[in-house]
């Protein structure tokens, strides 16, 4: 039974990293739709959100099947709750996507308002800090966790810039608003992808540290 | 022990009440400060997250050590595992606050842009969605759970509406923009809290009767 419960925890594992691929798929296609201006993109993010709806949920019993028969203790329990947590986060990035999406349907009615160069930037970012937090977890790597932690600030700074800059925008010509708006909106959205991955990173950590660093709970602890 | 569990079960739905009332005070304090324009308000909020965040690691590792420990099994393991992610929905309900306390503190800088009606009376609905999401939990009440669920849309209309009302106001006066991006914003996170408090409905469902109804799996499955 012990080898069959290895077996099972790496499922897991393989489900989570499943799940990761199809957030940041998900991520891809609606970003590509707004900077390529492709409806059918954006349509097939928010058709597909169903199919990680659907995983989140097959892991969900997966993940209570095992708390109830295997009765894990240490860090086997500590894997199996911060995989239900990492999962429901991964099904959120999803949701954000589909936002993006629709975002995106919208933009596309009007005509381009500029390049679009920073929410692209901000999307790779994000992308890469969900693509390490799941290689963190797969792999057990701490480190690597810890450094997805600290790029969050830069995905901040980048929104905060989209939003100024998008500000003038509207002031100048308010023709462009309802574009802005929306954009405006799509950096909000990158934002909160990158906090989910940052709150997978912290899961990571807790998973091998068994310590809690939510919050910046490490840093006030400091005398 | 069976009578230990009991009372620390009891000891998990009181703590969960504690955080869901520290939510309810912190939206409540948030838009307080937006309509009576009290910056101190605001700045409370953003202060007293702390307690809050402190609260949600105390619950979660007293989900851990029950897990741990008690190895429950049935109705019992998931209402710890229930409690775990309504912990961490609350929490989250928290941060959407301190985001809106944050609009607040920018918005209160200029003149009123329109007197606040739509914004309170969503912030009411959300937060009696949170107030009964988790009356439902502790008096084990599904059809409030199932019932809440359905409020979501009209959180979703109200929103909608100050979305296109304020386009208008900043399309008619340029000046008007920066505040009403920044109540727009507002608008979208008392729609996420909204969202929070159907989550935790939907846990509360799931805890009763083990059935999953997240992404309306149950509506999928009719014919």
């Amino acid at each position: 039974m012990e080898r069959h419960f290895d077996e099972e925890l790496k499922n897991l594992s393989e489900s989570l990293l499943k799940m990761g691929i199809l957030a940041e798929k998900a991520i891809n296609y609606s970003i590509k739709a707004l900077v390529e201006r492709k409806m059918e993109l954006a349509e097939t993010v928010i058709k597909s959100d169903n199919v990680i709806n659907m995983l989140e949920i097959e892991i969900d019993d997966f993940c209570h099947m095992l708390l109830a028969l295997r009765q894990p203790a240490a860090i086997d329990l500590r894997f199996i709750t911060a995989a239900m947590k990492i999962n429901n986060d991964l099904e959120r990035i999803g949701d954000q996507a589909v936002n993006i999406a629709e975002c995106a349907l919208e933009i596309i009615k009007e005509p381009l308002l500029k390049p679009l160069i920073d929410i692209p930037q901000m999307a790779t970012l994000a992308k890469k800090m969900i693509k390490d937090s799941i290689d963190a977890l797969v792999n057990k790597d701490e480190a690597l966790a810890r450094d997805i932690c600290k790029r969050d600030d830069k995905v901040d700074d980048l929104n905060d810039q989209i939003f100024r800059e998008l500000l003038t925008y509207m002031m100048q010509d308010p023709k462009t608003i309802t574009r802005a708006v929306e954009l405006i909106l799509v950096g909000r959205h990158l934002e909160r992808i990158a906090d989910h991955a940052t709150n997978i990173s912290e899961e990571v950590i807790y998973f091998l540290s068994g310590k809690t660093i939510m919050h910046h709970m490490e840093d006030k602890k400091q005398p």
